[in-house]
């Protein structure tokens, strides 16, 4: 079982997967799932941390896949938590084929993820909510940058753009927007631990981005929104994004 | 209160959605709330369907904004049920206005999208996700359609693209992306009540997305997605869509 914790706080796990934490034999978890979660296991389960945050030493993918291989080949039944939704950017991939290898009864519990749990937070534009007609979800890491997405063509009028764990290429994120031609006055926030206690939301806007991270400290698990109000269309001059990489 | 309540599984409503709900006065649902929801209300709330479907003689916007100020400045506690997340096509923009004039405490809780529900469904290519770098949700209903968001920008190489509620627009959908010169080989996917125990999938590519709709009898509520693995932008030539309108 894949299951999504939500985005920190734990009573925003849903209630299927309260009961399939109590239903597992062995849980593994990561350093971003809050470990309040591990309440819900049973008290027979083995609990294993897997968390893998630069450098602390946790175990390796491989190890991971074989625990998981060795646990299901004896009939255990396996639950492997992922902060937020487990499909977004997850990095569930691995795990899965692991799981689908062994004949496995594989089930994935969907979760609140991170960037819905921020735009909760009704400090975050409410009434300009109301110009956006889609959002897209980006991971500001990708393994190969030559395949990045073209963020800029995501952000249109009408639209907005989410960017997870975005702190570290802040300055990247800024740069690339600004150079395909979006105003600079385009509204960002950056929200920090989305949907816990300990919540923080900073205003700033596209040519701030990185600036306003460094002036405020803004540390991850930190989510990035910037917005594309359908308004702001008619008011700034929009350079054509075709000749974009 | 402004409550997420999941794509219809009981069991996905968060445990915090449960907890608000069991606390509201006044608890104010629609035709997409799951009835078994509506357990979790005290037996003293007032539970009222405000739903909104078709001709269905559901009351109005106007009306459900007049229901919920005249309770609010009762003091009463609202819990306003919503499918999904609230804040994803949810249309509570008026309700949160109203609720924000009273000077009430506004809460959004958050809810588990369906595109999330409908992707956790392992029959989903899980493989070819490996593939994709980000995703995008529109819906496909837009009160304006010059306003209608550049469906087939969203859709680069490495992209997914989920429309809400696709049904009624799978033909126009499916001819925008492909005059813009996307490739009818894109795998596509219909998934109707995702996260329900009746969920079912349907398998196409975008260029029969209208036909399969048609073939399988597919109803709402449905997520489409279309997606655009990286491997077959090797494969595949796709034309500028500068020109798009």
């Amino acid at each position: 079982m894949l299951i999504g914790c939500g985005p920190g706080a734990t009573d925003l796990l849903t209630v299927r997967a309260v009961q399939r934490i109590g239903q597992a034999d062995l849980v593994l978890y990561d350093r971003l799932v809050d470990s309040e979660v591990l309440q819900y296991a049973s008290s027979n389960a083995d609990v294993r941390c897997v968390g893998k945050a630069p450098g602390d030493g946790g175990i390796q993918q491989a190890g991971i896949n074989a625990v998981i291989h060795e646990a299901l080949q004896d009939g255990l039944t396996v639950a492997r938590l992922k902060s937020g939704d487990p499909m977004v950017f997850g990095r569930a991939q691995e795990e899965l084929a692991v799981a689908v290898a062994t004949d496995a009864i594989v089930e994935i519990v969907p979760g609140v993820t991170a960037a819905l749990a921020a735009v909760a937070d009704p400090h975050i534009g409410v009434t300009e909510r109301a110009e956006i007609h889609s959002f897209s979800v980006v991971t500001a890491k990708t393994a190969d940058v030559s395949h990045s997405p073209h963020w800029a063509r995501l952000l249109r009028p009408g639209t907005s753009l989410a960017f997870y764990m975005g702190v570290a290429e802040a300055w990247s994120i800024q740069s690339k927007l600004l150079a395909s031609g979006l105003p600079g006055s385009l509204p960002a926030d950056w929200v920090e631990n989305a949907g816990r206690k300990e919540v923080r939301t900073v205003h700033t806007r596209l040519d701030r981005i990185a600036l306003s991270a460094r002036q405020d400290g803004v540390r991850n698990p930190a989510i990035l929104f910037v917005r594309f109000p359908l308004s702001m269309a008619q008011t700034v001059s929009v350079r054509p994004t075709a000749n974009l990489a």
